[in-house]
Formats: structure tokens, sequence, C-alpha cells
């Protein structure tokens, strides 16, 4: 299935010079939104999968549906302060500034292998945090899944040590 | 199935003398979250439904996995500046101060009814605000779908127009 029209263009967002790639539309049509998620589920069938993982918020999205399909724990890792247990944390570097991410403590049990969704790889500093997360945590990253890479971006240089799985690519 | 042994119990958060309601521990089982979203998808089922609309950032959680096993249009629900296309919006009062949520222009044809999915009804502010912008919009609200209801916040007073369905109330 050809998902490339179901991927909108927004010239200027989040700010100028910016060209977003809005997945309203795929999320709109339940046959491109159910293949997606088949995909994925196809891509980790056979393997030792203990959980998925689910960035906010657009990979909650995904992650949940996902979750759902492989009946596997959904765990979600959200910004700074949204998780109300006791969490584990990880900062990264951003164009201008810092994020953290948050999980929390009781997500991972050691040695548990764990899928991370989110929608799109950019320049790959949001899952490289996640990875490190699952890591300190005792956890292994048995994949990444995502709808999109912009391979402009060059985040799978930085992930190179993970099973990458994307259904397009820019 | 006794959903309660997956809800935690969160003193003061996010605020003191709140007791916050977790729903991680169901998220993180996978029989639990299963059958949450196949008891909402059987309360649907024969119903004319066009569509799920998913309330930011809990409410994705539930929603994408309904909308994936129900086969309907996903349409996320928002905070104001999120969504990257042209947007509709309704501001809503809070305890101190307001809130807004948006919703894509074409997110909703008008005429088609919706179920609306967050994970708790508490005072049934943002749940209103909801409906209000599907029906600015020319939609019909067929359903409110919760994972949990706080009644003693009287939530479902202002929403008794709609048909409301809470797996589990307190």
């Amino acid at each position: 299935m050809d998902l490339q029209p179901y991927i909108r263009d927004i010239p200027d967002f989040p700010r100028p010079g910016v060209m977003f790639k809005d997945i309203t539309p795929l999320l709109q049509t339940p046959a491109a939104f159910s293949y997606v998620i088949d995909q994925m589920a196809a891509h980790y069938k056979g393997r030792a999968i203990d959980g998925v993982l689910a960035i906010e918020a657009r990979g909650f999205l995904l992650g949940a549906a996902l979750a759902y399909k492989m009946e596997k724990p959904l765990i979600p890792l959200r910004k700074r302060g949204k998780l109300p247990f006791h969490t584990v944390s990880v900062s990264y570097a951003l164009e201008y500034g810092s994020d953290t991410i948050e999980m929390h403590q009781d997500g991972l049990v050691a040695g548990h292998r764990v899928v991370i969704v989110d929608d799109v790889l950019a320049t790959g500093g949001t899952m490289g945090a996640a990875c490190r997360l699952v890591e300190q945590s005792g956890g292994k990253v048995a994949g990444l899944a995502l709808l999109m890479e912009l391979a402009f971006l060059n985040g799978r240089q930085s992930l190179a040590a993970h099973d990458i799985f994307a259904l397009l690519k820019y």
C-alpha cells in the first residue's frame, strides 16, 4: 500500500523553514492506519517482544494500537512531570536547549525486550534518549518502529546498533 | 473482568490534596487493556459510528486502539498549537484560568457521528468542550467512551444529553 497520499506537507510548522509531515490524513483513513499497525506487528511476529514503549504524543497513537494488536504491555514515555508514579528520566539536547523524557520505574522488568514506537525519526534525539532510558532500566531495545524516517536528517546514524523499521522514507 | 486492581491511587498528584487514578498498571496488562478496548467496541457495535475522537494525551492511548479495533477514522483532539493544519478550537474554564482544545477543520465531515474517548471523566470540562467542538463542526456526538468516571465530581450532570460509557466508577 502506498502511504504517501496520506501524509500532508505543512510548510513553516512548527517554525519558519520547516516542512512538517502531517500524519492526520493517514490516521483518518482506517485502511491506511490498519496497514501501518499490521505491518509493524508482522515485522515483530515470532520475535521475543515483552512490551511496546510509546513516545508522547503522536507515538501514543501508533504505539497503543500496536500494543493492542500484539497483545503486549503498553508503556508510555512522557515529557517531564506528566507521569504520576516514581520515574526514571533521560535528558537530551535539542537545537536550542534540552528536553527530558520519563518512564515509570516499574514500566520495565530487567531483561525485557521492548519495541519503541514514534511517528517520525528525524535527528534521532528523542529516540536515542528512549533507548538510553530502556538500557539504564535493565531492558533491551528489540527494535524501533516508526511511521516515517526523514533520512536526510541522518537520525539512523546515531541509532545504528538497533533494528529500525520505518514504513515511509523521505 | 475486575479492572480495579489495575488502577493505582497516587496521593497529591498533580497537586496536594488530589488523589490521582493512575492507569499505567492497566496499560501494562494486555488482558486488561484488551478487555477495555473490546468492551468499548462492543458497546458501539451495530450503531452508526463514523469516527473516533481521541483527547490528548491519555485519551490517545485508548482512542487509537479503539479506532483500530473498530476500523474507524481516528481524529486527534489536541492542546492549542499542536495541530499543524487549519484548526477549529473551543476554550473552557478550569479551576484557575482556562484551556483550549483544537481539532483539524477537515477532521469531521458534517453529519458524521463520532465517539469521543478519554481516560477519565472528572468535572466534565474537557469532555464538554470536545462535544461543543464536534457540534460546532456540524458533527454529532454518538457517545462518550471513558475508562473511568469520578462520579463524585458530577461530570455527568453537564453531559446528560449524551450516551456515556465508562468501565469503572469511583
